[in-house]
Order: structure tokens, then sequence, then C-alpha cells
């Protein structure tokens, strides 16, 4: 056995523990948090070495601040475990139940996925909010960060891991893997005969690559390229207040827009209200033919590959449609199938839209930015799923749970 | 492109026709199950050379009697069609929805799932089947049967298309690939771009192919090495009646079961009693030790491998444990997570053996053989999955659904 399988044993044989702990698990939760904070000096000493090497590594100054750990931080990420902690718990809910004709009892409840996977980069704060999440969902968890972040990552794994001890659950309920050669994670992916889920957290390179190559089921996460479509109904006030508060109040994250697509009759009087606002925030505008005949020369020409892109960037694709049914069917060519949004007043135009555009979150005259599990009610999430199999959208503990199905009788045979 | 994924694009473009196409669904539903019957004798006749090619080939009968249609096989595949069509509509359910702080009103409801391949062996009846489940739930459906059915599987397409053109949906809502070279299931699991699921359909070779070589998410069916454990506490008569059932009635399928564990206090007066009755259909046993010195020299020694095996035949290994920890400890090595049952009289074993076994169907005192869509009441099953993402168990057409949130609001941003 390599070191990693025996790590998926050890994960599997923990997991039939966790998975009847009932409120046990909210006890190690607790001590966990009050670990983390207790020993923010190793925490921060460890996070030291990592920013020192990042440094002499060249990382960029928006990497080395996701790397970056202090009291504040590590006292938010233990408020994040008792949050966690504080939620009801996900396992042995009833879902349905009947008595079958036959006189059989048929009960389907929720149990633990069993054992999660995941493979992610350089937030070292994953560490705790992931392994937190699947933990309250009686899920093992068998953790595999960036080399940027392992020796904050490999701290914080070993006080949670002391810390779930003294409650007397299993340390191996959350483990860490220290090799972060690309070797560990291809394993990992291979690793179907323990693993039951792996989620990557990442990057859109990183998520591709997991879902190519890995055996085990994945769940897909985190790809936006959202949109807002302006109907010939919108207020166009409102239009130009959601849309600047869907490109602009956070470019690089995945509920943020990258296009918007705009009725061809309100497009002359749209267009300049969506741009003067835009212009405070300095945002490249790309746009069609129509979209430049409007708005002048300050608009760079859209080719296909704009209405392809996630920026993440202060840069909006712009379209001028001719219908609804046009934004629509733009939308399901170019959409990733994360958030879109129709501007309008118009009673029919949002229904046909919300019915018609298959994306994880529609929305009706809102910013695509709620898109997210605290925003949602869910509490934390474990990211955003932008595919269709188990969970779409966000993704709290109840997504990390699966059933079974209990059926008693007295001697039934068929 | 390529004809495979021209057939993606062509399932994807219909899928969003299909996915709000409303009770056109079931019209056309009705119209294949009335075309399938106006055309027996053009399905008999494909079917025919299929039949007569399998003989050349050397199939060997028990497959020629799957392949083989009839009159009356044929009227109980349009049957079965026309159960599903009087199904509820699994779409548009409102899964949960309320008013958030801000006001935004938020509601889950059930969608299709989009596009899904089918890859399945050469049993024809699944070609009608799995495509009526697939549309009922709004589903676009590529088919990919064996070589061995390809003109019975060509014929009810091209019969199922037509039908549903007449209803005014897309031909394209069910598609068959001509091409039965290993190249094209090949090349279906990597049309990531267009299906959102894949699911196998057939022996174990064939769905751990697709499990380890897919880039589509997969839903794993149908391996069950299924247990019978006989408590202390059992009334040792009904659990003979369980046992036979459950390894007679019908030995080939998934939810017979391939071992069982018998408590060592009631192994002396049990076994004798199960092999009384296993021996009138002549099922071999292989046991333990203890087996063996309670049930004499008939018994063949069981290895490590026994119990790992799905006999699919008249075998059953048998292991006499200390206690219920031994035996579901056994069940958590060596179960595929089908379908597993406890016979007993005793309150807390029932309860420890419902709560501690992480199976599918966790039975008390009823055969396993029950794990059945239709035993269930979920109508007709596309399959058993046997993983915990997205559905566990008997599969129906509410596990073909994925979900989306609407959110409606009033120039909310964030």
């Amino acid at each position: 056995m390599t070191v990693i399988e025996k790590m998926g044993a050890c994960a599997k044989e923990a997991s039939r523990t966790l998975a009847v702990a009932g409120s046990l698990k909210d006890k190690a939760l607790y001590a966990i948090a009050d670990a983390l904070e207790n020993n923010i000096d190793k925490i921060v000493k460890a996070n030291e070495i990592d920013i020192k090497a990042g440094r002499e590594n060249g990382l960029t100054e928006s990497l080395i601040d996701r790397l970056y750990l202090d009291d504040k931080r590590i006292k938010g990420m233990a408020d994040g475990v008792r949050k966690v902690a504080a939620m009801s718990d996900p396992i042995g809910k009833v879902i349905r139940g009947n008595k079958l004709p036959n006189g059989l009892k048929f009960t389907q409840v929720t149990v633990p996925l069993g054992v999660i996977g995941i493979i992610f980069e350089a937030r070292p704060n994953v560490t705790a909010d992931a392994a937190a999440l699947c933990l309250k969902a009686g899920n093992t968890v068998i953790l595999r960060g960036g080399k940027e972040a392992i020796n904050s990552n490999t701290a914080v794994s070993d006080i949670m891991r002391s810390a779930i001890a003294q409650t007397g659950l299993p340390a191996d309920c959350i483990q860490l893997i220290k090799d972060t050669t690309r070797a560990s994670s291809t394993e990992l992916m291979q690793l179907s005969e323990y693993l039951d889920v792996l989620i990557p957290r990442g990057g859109a390179g990183l998520i591709r690559a997991v879902v190519e190559n890995s055996k085990v089921p994945v769940i897909e996460t985190g790809v936006g390229n959202c949109h807002v479509y302006v109907d010939s109904e919108a207020d166009l006030d409102m239009a130009a207040e959601i849309i600047f508060n869907a490109k602009t109040s956070r470019p690089s994250v995945c509920n943020a827009i990258e296009t918007i697509l705009v009725h061809k009759t309100v497009a002359e009087t749209a267009l300049p209200k969506i741009k003067e606002k835009l212009d405070t925030k300095n945002v490249e505008i790309r746009g069609c033919e129509i979209t430049k005949a409007v708005l002048g020369d300050s608009v760079v020409t859209a080719d296909e590959t704009d209405y392809e892109t996630e920026f993440g960037d202060y840069i909006l694709a712009c379209k001028v449609v001719d219908t609804i049914d046009d934004a629509i069917a733009h939308i399901a060519k170019y959409s990733s199938g994360h958030s879109d949004c129709i501007v309008t007043n118009d009673y029919n135009n949002a229904n046909k839209f919300t019915s018609e555009v298959d994306s994880a979150a529609v929305y009706v005259n809102a910013s695509t930015r709620f898109t997210d599990g605290g925003e949602f009610g869910f509490g934390a999430e474990i990211g955003i799923s932008t595919q269709k199999l188990h969970a779409r959208g966000p993704m709290g503990v109840n997504e990390l749970t699966s059933s079974k199905f209990i059926v008693e009788g007295n001697g039934q045979v068929r």
C-alpha cells in the first residue's frame, strides 16, 4: 500500500465511526475552533515560512495575500467552524417514507457521502472551512492543498486532528496529504476504492484536470460565465445598477458577470447609462457593431472569444439582441450555467426567461452576485457546483450527504 | 465535427425544447407506445436478423433469449412506455423556497438533467424503456446499444423518432448510435461538452470501463454483493425463507444475495434449516470451518475470493460470526453497498444494523429482492445506483432530474 492508499483506508475506516457520531461531531468542531484560536502563534509561525518562500519564488502580491494568515484571519477561521457546528445536523433526516402494499415499512434517510477528497490551491483557510463542512455532514476528508501553503496547511490540520482525537473521534476524520507533487493529486484521483467524491477547488485549469482525469465521481465547481439581459421592458436605471454591481463589486469571483445582452429597442438609452456607471471603475467594454455605434470608439470590437471568456477582470462584453429569444439562445450557447439574469418589468418575459434559461441560478431584477451559500441561507459553502449531477449551485452541508433506504418487514419475500 | 459530436449538438439543441415541453412529453410517449404496437412486424423482422446473426456467432441460449422480441414482448415494451406516460411530471416541482431577508424571492425547482447518454448491452427492450424514462424527465438521450441488437435497436429507435416528430417535438430527443465499435462508446465517454450524464447498463466489465474512462459524470449501476445476517435473536424459519428467496428466486440479478452471516449461538440450529431449503434448488454452499463442522462435507471451503464475488448463480458463501459487530464489519469490507439484510427480533440489533450498515438499501426481516424501482413504488427504473453521488438505489424518473434556483427581486444588489 502506498502512503495515499493507507490514508484512503484510514479515512474509510474512520468514516464508519463518524457516520454514527451524532452530536459528538459538534463537540469536535467546537474543540477545533478553540484549538485554532489557542494555537494562533504556531499557525502564524508556519505561515511565515510559506510567505517567505512565496516571496522568494516570486508569487504575486495577490497570491501572497491569499496565503497570508494573521490573528484576525485565524479567528475568522475559528468562527467559521463554530458557525458550522451550530447548524442543524444534516444526517438522519427522513426524506420520504411510506408503507408499501406488502406491508414493508419504507424510509429514505440522509447519510454521509463517506470519504471526500478535496484538491485545492493556495488558500490555507480552505483547510479549516472544508474540513469543518465535511465533518459536520459525517464525512471524513482527505485534503490535498497547494505546495505554496504546505506549512500553514500542516499546522492547521495537525491542530484539528489533535482536537478531534481529544473528543474521542478518530483523528483520521481529517487527513492532509503532505506530498504536494503532481503525483499525489493524480493518485488521489485514482483512489476510487476509498473515495466517494472528489471536489476540486481552485482555478479553471485545476478543475478541468480533475474532471478529465478522475476515476472518482467529481463535483465540478466554480466556472462562471454569467450574463445580464436588459429586456425591452426593463427599468434602465435598475439595469445599470445591477450591471455595475454584478461586474465591479468583485470582478474575480465566479458569480460576477462577463457579458451583457441589451434589447435593440432600448440599446440607445440603456447603453450610455450603463457605460456612465462602468466608467467610474474604468471597465473596458467589448461590444458588437451596434454597441460601438451607440457608445463610440472607446468600445473595443467584441469577437467570439470575448463571449466565451470568463474575464475575471474589469472587462465586459456587450451585445445588442433583436429579441428575448436571441438573448436566451446566446446564453444557451455561451453561459457556463452558473448565474444569469433578466432585467424586466414584463411578467411574461420574466417567466419565459426563468423557465427557458438553464443555469444553476436564474435571476429576475437582482444581481448575480447573490449566488452564494451564505446569501442563499445555506450557511457556509464548500463550493458552487456547475454540474447537474448531485448538487447544482451553492453547496452547503446538506449537499454533502447521500441517502439510504431502510426497509423493515416481518418476513416478506418476493 | 464527427458523427457523434453532431449527435451531441443535436441532442443539446433538442433538450432546450424538451425541457419546457410540459404535457407534450406525455403525448409523445403515448404516440411512441402506439407506434411500437403498430409496427410489431417491422420490429420482429429486424429482430430476426439479430437472432440469426447471434446464432451464427454462437451466442448462448440465455443471450439469445435476452435478445429475442415477439408480439408479447413488444406489447410489453409499449405498455411500459404508457406506464411512464401516466406518471406525474417530475419537472417543475418546487423543492424549497422562501423569502430572503433582503426581499429576494428564492425558489428551487426541478429541471431536466439535459442530455443523457446510455451505454447498454444486448437487451433491445432497454431502447424503449430507457428512452421513455429520459423523455418523461425532459431529457434527450443518446443510446449506444450492443452490436448483437443493432437491427432491433435501429427499428425501435426509428419508430420512436417518427412518433415523437409527429407530436411536434424534435425527433432528436432520442438518437441511437449506429456504430457499435468500441470507438463509438469511447467517443461518447469523452463528449462532456454535450452530455450531462452517462449511465452504463450491463455487466460489471462494461460498468467498470465506463467509470474508469468517462470524462462525463457517470452514474454507476448494478453491482450487487448482498448479504443476509442471521442474528442471535432471529426467527430461524423466517431467516431460512428469506435466504431461500433472496438467493434462488432469480440468482442472476443484482439484488440477489451472495453471502450469509450467521451468529454463532444459532449456527447449529439455523444452518441445517437453511441448507434444507437451499438443497431443493441444489445451491452450492461455500462455508467457513464452523459451517463445515455443522453441515458436513457437502460444504465447500470458502476463501477470501468467495466473500468478494457476485456469483450470480446457485452458489452461496456462508460465514459464522461471533457478534453483530463482526457481521457489520464483514459487510463493510465486502458488500458492494447495494442491499443487505438482518433477520432479528431484537429491537436494538435491528436499529444498530440499519444505522451502521452503509448500503443503498438496508433490510430488517425481508428479502433483499425488493430493491427495485417498481417494488419501491417509483414506477419503472433506469437502473440501481450503487454510488453515493446524486442518486442511490433504484432510480426512477425523479432521479433523472436536476434543479435550479430562481431568484426574483426588485433591483437588489450586493
